[in-house]
């Protein structure tokens, strides 16, 4: 089952928050499942957009209480790291979508790069001016196109610099 | 979704492997999904049972390679973390069944007493040697036992040492 | 610099208190540092008798305050993995050394046989319940024989069981 | 202990190779612990610079293999968690010092600001470019710039975004 990681943080600007919940729905209507770090924000309106199109999510919670995970998480896993957890969404995705986010998706941004996968940007971090090549980082304009993006890098690890 | 832990070691007896494809397929059969450590002995042949029987499965794997899952996992979580993933499968499973196992399942069977977790034995480690209470551990005689205690521990988390 | 784990529980026995402190102390003086879990009981009283020893004590803490650290340790790593930080200290010591313990410290045994490294017990679990073999686990009889042993762990790598 | 990290690549600049190793030569000078990731590069010059001035440091190496480390390293913390080491230095640091540093670095970066604790860089990732408030990221023009900082930073927790 390919892994599609949404990256973004618990207080999104309202569009955010829209863009997450479409990003969410298409890749459950595509049959990828969503992974995230289950908690709020764009991580719930993600969930809710899956789940509002039947597909399936996991969430990698920072804490050790199942409970802090949304209510459209299907399966909870609770690491109890904190934000160690970044890294295993990291990890564990095979294609990483960011919308907006602040300093906890910057660091699986990075963590990302320095596993040589690449990001889809929506409305995230302004990685170009820190001249991070566009293999890495890539804008995209709409939910759509960052849900095509990320399923080429999903369906085709050798064809693109994921893996 | 309630997630059962089905801790074990990749090098199990022949019976045992036999009763986790069983204790596999009556998770699946009950409507609850399975969490292992992806790897193979008695974790693939827990999911070869769950996924016979059409239900879900989630492997936390200790290396980074998506690839080392075994076949029957859905959902890969590649913690690159060692052994140290032990400790989150234990956290994640709202009930635990331990089949055979060795020493890595021994420290999956500590941390969850170290965290009020009961622990379902099916010809694992005698833990009863070491005076371990009845309430944290319990040897069931058949995969059926195991599997009816786990869905217990499960469902009515007020009812039980689990959390 | 040879680091020296001393493993044991928050709410140890008198005895066990004493012991510890003593353990603590023979390290120092050995010329060999003291790695920990950096919190009370057992924890506390080794790097007590290390630091009145003039020894360095490390202590891997299993949250995210430093201040959560006894005031005996020197340096504090501050996991914020809670007690996944066990396995940090099972594979950072030269050589390990269990005094008391309860769940938590029969999880860092059980790490450490995963691991092939020897524990030495004082007072700690009766591992020879489970037919755990004697190059695994070996009960000292006094402190001085804890350390003895420990030593011989830590300096000789080649000759025994630790890597 | 005072802790100091000191975070970057293992493949700088040759100055900023001599830049780390200054910045570790006056650390232990003013008497405080460097911390870092164990390995070669910016991490292995920094602590040979403090071992030069006889200075304590600790390696939270990435790998299990406490051989890993660089000769300069006093205390080897041997994670096995990859890269998810790299939150445990951010955690346990008192102060951050970033030495050039490419991706690895950047996560490091980030999971401070995640955390509220300011990062002084020499020569590092321009974090201005993603308009990060000067509170978070100072840049230093020496390493005794760099040095007086990060112990204002350590020495009065109370007094700046550290904690």
């Amino acid at each position: 089952m390919k892994l599609i990681g949404v990256i973004g943080s618990q207080h999104p600007t309202p569009e955010g928050l829209a863009r997450a919940e479409e990003v969410g729905a298409l890749i459950a209507r595509r049959g990828a499942a969503l992974i995230c770090g289950g908690l709020t924000g764009v991580m719930e309106a993600a969930c809710k957009g899956a789940k509002a199109e039947g597909g399936l999510t996991v969430g990698v919670l920072p804490t050790i209480r199942k409970a802090d995970a949304n209510p459209y998480v299907d399966v909870v896993v609770a690491t109890g790291m904190g934000t160690a957890r970044n890294v295993i969404i990291v990890r564990s995705a095979d294609a990483l979508i960011a919308v907006d986010g602040r300093y906890g998706t910057l660091s699986e941004i990075s963590h990302a790069f320095e596993q040589g996968k690449r990001v889809i940007s929506l409305g995230s971090w302004d990685m170009a001016r820190l001249e991070i090549p566009a293999e890495l980082y890539v804008q995209a304009a709409t939910p759509e196109e960052a849900v095509e993006l990320a399923l080429q890098d999903a369906e085709d690890p050798s064809d693109n610099p994921i893996f």
